[in-house]
């Protein structure tokens, strides 16, 4: 990923010092165009925007927080799109700010090859005024930017929950890949269907969240006590043919949580509720 | 739904005789033209089709397993599109053969608005022959309709397989909110972001699926140890406002029990493999 985000820079014609924890990395960057740095404290040195992306929160610390490199912070802006928890991200501003660093966050949504085209979606949270300031960057990185607000922690708050979706239904249909098999049905069978399943989310996703605002929790035509039926054929089946059942039976134990709650008329959504509950 | 269906019927012009458990709910459709049945055996001795919807299997036995109900529908064709599991629709089949009825199994992917209208979306399995001859009440019932195969139970399985998915992809959705609202992120804010991962879903499904069929298991980009970073975030932030990630955490453990049989460098559907192993 921080190729691709060096790549584009270098394309959209921005000065571009590259730093990387494995010496050599940088050689097709530098063959490019790129200033290659010999250490973490030259490559912050060249410019006034440092834009970070590395593994994790405990990589970050492991390359910023040496005193040299503070040192050659002090006063410049750093933009780090490194993934990690909305916590970590407020205790980097944090670090910052002790250390005259201005610090804008960001999570990055898409593939590595989305990265300097129209398909990037990058999510940003921090300073409103430094978010302008680094527009020359972002517009070089390409794609839709978007600024959720002032507090830090916003742009992996978001990246959290849209990954939890993700990942979530990934799992999904992996475990129905799983089951069909086990039914005789292959991939390439079930995939037109499921398709037809993964189109109908968008506006799923979007009525619920109207429903969860308002607080309604509709249940209209589609109530707990009739999705937990479904689920439950769903563990069944898979535990008949030896499948482990474990996403499906949690998903359903929240379902019958809320139901003992009383909300079995209500619609799923009331989940988010139940379980969010401190 | 039993009320939609015999609605579509009668607004196609087919002549429809109802019968529900519960006196009475037959009124409105009365009132729209059909015959109200004063018995199950009444009811199916009035047409050569017949079709059932009802709650589960243990209802459809309850209804269809009496020996006057049997007698009567000696000869006669069940279309049965009760959801639930593929060997109770077999286990229904054979119970059909037994007795001289002529027996298709079905499945409803769309709710009970879309019945009689181009949105309607039904899944059938069981004898080719019956799939065609029932042509007239599939026209009726409307949408799209699919054969897919003689096996009883494979519209069950697809209809199980497909609601894996779907149910899965709402608890996420479900979770994600509860995650983003403790992070001070509300649904609305959300939702057009989660909309924007519901979109991407189809092409991953579609994707997934060849690699699963090519037993490639492709992790190209995105390799399951990637991922369970990405999916231990997701607790770590969850389980941090006490909020329950056994959804996620089931969904990890596949994909680490996946990693630790060495398949770290491939994609997620390997757990498709993994956890189908016998």
């Amino acid at each position: 990923m921080g190729r691709a985000l060096a790549g584009a820079l270098l394309d959209s014609g921005l000065p571009t010092t590259v730093w990387n924890r494995t010496p050599g990395r940088d050689r097709e960057l530098v063959e490019r165009g790129a200033v290659g740095a010999g250490s973490v404290a030259e490559a912050v040195a060249a410019g006034e925007v440092v834009v970070v992306c590395v593994v994790n929160y405990d990589a970050v610390d492991a390359v910023l927080r040496q005193d040299d490199v503070a040192t050659a912070l002090k006063g410049r802006t750093v933009v780090n799109l490194t993934a990690d928890t909305p916590a970590r991200a407020r205790d980097t501003a944090d670090w910052a700010a002790a250390h005259g660093v201005r610090y804008l966050d960001g999570a990055i949504m898409t593939p590595t090859t989305t990265i300097g085209t129209p398909d990037a979606v990058f999510l940003h949270s921090g300073p409103a005024d430094l978010y302008e300031e680094v527009a020359p960057v972002r517009q070089a990185l390409g794609g839709t930017h978007t600024h959720l607000g002032e507090d830090t922690g916003r742009a992996a708050a978001y990246d959290i929950a849209l990954l939890d979706i993700f990942w979530t239904a990934i799992a999904g249909f992996a475990h129905a890949l799983a089951v069909a098999r086990a039914e005789g049905v292959t991939a390439g069978e079930l995939a037109p269907f499921a398709q037809g399943i993964g189109a109908i989310l968008p506006p799923v996703f979007a009525e619920a969240a109207a429903d969860a605002d308002a607080g309604t929790y509709s249940g209209e035509g589609n109530p707990l006590t009739s999705a937990v039926s479904s689920m439950a054929h769903i563990v069944h089946v898979s535990e008949s043919h030896g499948i482990d059942a474990g996403v499906m039976r949690a998903a359903e134990g929240m379902a019958r949580r809320a139901i003992g709650l009383g909300h079995g008329t209500d619609g799923f959504i009331r989940i988010a509720e139940v379980i969010g509950r401190e």
